[in-house]
Order: structure tokens, then C-alpha cells, then sequence
């Protein structure tokens, strides 16, 4: 499975990715679901991975192999729009789809890749779209501030309580990393590590990324003094009378 | 869909449902999924039910039937263990599972009642039990505190985080209480009323038991303290270097 959150605040962007990816439970790898496209003054583009790794690792392929051809036309690094960003994204998942469904008819798994994109490019504002396996999208407005994909249920609690649009860049990124910690304490099939991108407004580069590994000492603090605080809240609750 | 939790603590036991059943998002209503077994002195058995609510009504209006029968010969108020009543009930499913499933057998939903199921009898310890909708069932041990059922994700986070075996009952209450407003925060199919019973250990009768409605004051600021509390919390953790 998969876990992956991207945020969208007044002051920026969050995204967040797991890396444990298995066929089976005998058969679990790390792989990194983050892809940056950055050139710094001009865009920044980030793409968060879930589904089968062979279709997600062949639309990112395909997109950066365009990107990196000589006479490229139409490709991440010329659009003018998030929103051409994300029909570009969504063509070479279909352009994947075609190509290699009809060698999965008969894999119940078939072609599922699905992604979180996104960033900002020039003046636009940061936009934040959700594609679906079918290529077609959806992008957040003013009353969502987040996307999640794969396993999402067990973090979303704690975003619901504490993301708003006005949340500090700062808060919400210790909150999408509680809700990762929420999720891997609950569910086996989320894995570090993490890649965490905090992106300022405006910067049109990532001036804050992390990877957090195995026992990263900040991320244990982390959850450590989540819990702690967490359980002082409980002994300060109303009891209830009966 | 559903959301109860059983708790087997040192103390006692805790047992809470919520009320809300649909087919489909037109189709709601509220029915309360907690049954109580109790003769005051001798024994209390309480069954959450999730699944098809014909099927889960069913077995509960077998089980009582036959607790009503003037010959009853095996009931729940003559079992000597939870481990019989659990097989009594199991039997009861398979019988409306035999029953009812040739005439489910076009319908996706089919028979699918299961139940967390909790008690003591006598002398015996207290003993939680989860009972498959197959009528197979598993009974929590030392490393087992709690059951869930039904829309399971959202809520477990903070039972994991909380609840041990030697949290005291009243923690555990509020715990359990934060976990469904979690749930209900995150997802629609699972609502109000709460059905809420706090078991002390030996005591075989319910002497703490609350149903929480829509706006039930308390619950209002459980609610509204714990995300002030983990708000302050966030606040508190230590920030990101980069």
C-alpha cells in the first residue's frame, strides 16, 4: 500500500510520501513515491506516486524522458499552466494504460497508478490536483486543503482537526507527520522512509525537503511528545457522569 | 457501515456502538446496535452487532426468543461460560445463514451479521470475544485490549496510542469516546446516538451506561476539549530544522 499527503495552506504547500511498496507480504521494497521537477525562479513540480510501481515509475519515466528530449514540444518544463501540468500528466498515464493493459487482463491488479501533483509555475498561484487512475483530475478549491492517496483513513483524523487554510507551514507539516506516524503505528503496509517537501509560497524552489529513515531522531521526538501530549489531554478531559 | 469497539482492561470493559444504518445514501436510519444480556449477581453479556441489519436483528431475536422460551434447554442465561455463549451465538448466525442465504443469493450484500461480543459470568474472568460473520470467532488475550468493527481506520490511531491493559476505565471511556468523534468527523456513514457502557470488573450488572444523541452537551465538550488539547499539543512539538 501506500501512504501520501499533499496540503495546501496561504503559505505554501506540504507533500509527503511513504517509500514501502509489496507484492505480497513477502515480497516489500522501498521505493521513493516523490518526484520533483524544480528549475528555481521559474517552477516547481511535485508528483506523489500510489498504485502498482511498474505503471507509476512508466508515467514518470515517460515524462522525464520528454523532458529531456532535444525537440520536446509539449513538456513539463514548457507549460505555462499547473493545469497543462496536470492534462500532460494525465496523457502519459493513458498513453502507459494503452500500452500495457491489454498484457494485464488478466492481473486483477492491471494498471492503477494514481497521483497527487502539485506546485506552482511563474506567477500562477499553487494549485494542488488529485488524478485518478483514469486520467482524469480534480483540483482543490478554496474549501479543500488537502489530498490524500493510498491508506488514508487512519491519518485523516488528525488533518480534519488541525489543517486549515491558515495553518502555518510549520504546523502543518508536524501534522502531516503525526498523521504518517498515526498511520504506520496502525497499518504495516506504510513504511518509512518518508519524504517530506515544504514549500514556501512564491519561492518557485524547495528550499525545505527531508527524508526521514529508520529511527530519524527528530521523527521519534516527534512521535514521542505526540503521544506524551496527547495522553495529558485525555487526564485533563471532563470525566463523564453516569 | 458501523463503528463499535469492545475494550478488555484491567478495571472492566468497555462497550460502544453508534446507531446509524443505511442502503445507500438515501436510505438512513438510526437503530441501536447494542444488546444487553443481564441478571444482576450472575452474569452480563453485551453483543455489538455491525453487518446487514436483517441478518444482525435475526440472530438477536433467535437468542432472545430462546432466552424466553419456558423450555429452554441452551440459552445465554444458562451458558456457564462466555466461551458457550459465544458458540450460541455463532450457532444462531449459521442457522440464519442457512436460513435466509438461498434467497440472498442474487443480492451482493448476502448474509454478512458479526459481532464483537463481552462479558463474565460468575467467577469467571471478563472475556471479549470477535465473532466472524462464518460464525468463527477469536478471543482477545493478554495482547489483545480491544475489538473493532466496521469503519475501523479512522478511529484506531488513538486507541493505539492510549489504551493499555492497565488504563484506568474512566481514560479508557473518554478514549473510546474521542475515537468515535474521530470517526464521525472523518466519515458519514457512522453517526449518533452512541450507545456507551462501562463495565466495572465483578460487579455482573451495568451500573454506568449512557447513550449520547446528536448535541449531547457532554460529548459536545469532549469533543471541543480534545481538539484545543491537541491544537496546544502541536504547538508544543519541537520545530523542523531544515
Amino acid at each position: 500500500m501506500t501512504y501520501c499527503v499533499g496540503v495546501l495552506l496561504d503559505e505554501g504547500m506540504i507533500f509527503a510520501s511513504d517509500s514501502r511498496t509489496n507484492a505480497g507480504l513477502d515480497n516489500v521494497a522501498k521505493f521513493s513515491k516523490m518526484s520533483v521537477f524544480e528549475r528555481a525562479g521559474d517552477r516547481l513540480i511535485v508528483m506523489l506516486s500510489s498504485g502498482n510501481l511498474a505503471g507509476t515509475q512508466a508515467v514518470i519515466g515517460l515524462l522525464n524522458q520528454r523532458c529531456n528530449a532535444p525537440d520536446a514540444t509539449e513538456c513539463l518544463w514548457n507549460a505555462t499552466t499547473m493545469y497543462d501540468v496536470a492534462r500532460l500528466v494525465s496523457d502519459a498515464m493513458r498513453e502507459i494504460d494503452r500500452r500495457d493493459s491489454p498484457y494485464l487482463e488478466d492481473n486483477p491488479a492491471g494498471f492503477n497508478a494514481s497521483f497527487i501533483l502539485g506546485g506552482q509555475i511563474g506567477s500562477e498561484p499553487m494549485r494542488l490536483f488529485r488524478i485518478y487512475a483514469e486520467g482524469n483530475f480534480i483540483e482543490a478549491g478554496v474549501d479543500t486543503t488537502y489530498f490524500q492517496t493510498g491508506e488514508v483513513k487512519y491519518g485523516k483524523p488528525i488533518l480534519d482537526r488541525v489543517i486549515k487554510r491558515n495553518t502555518p507551514l510549520a504546523d502543518g507539516a508536524k501534522c502531516v507527520l503525526v498523521s504518517f506516524d498515526s498511520t504506520m503505528r496502525s497499518n504495516l503496509s506504510v513504511g518509512m522512509p518518508i519524504d517530506l517537501i515544504c514549500y514556501q509560497k512564491d519561492e518557485l524552489a524547495v528550499r525545505m525537503r527531508r527524508k526521514f529513515g529508520e529511527g530519524d531522531g527528530y521523527f521519534r521526538e516527534l512521535s514521542r511528545e505526540w503521544s506524551k501530549g496527547t495522553r495529558q489531554v485525555f487526564r485533563g478531559l471532563p470525566d463523564l457522569a453516569w
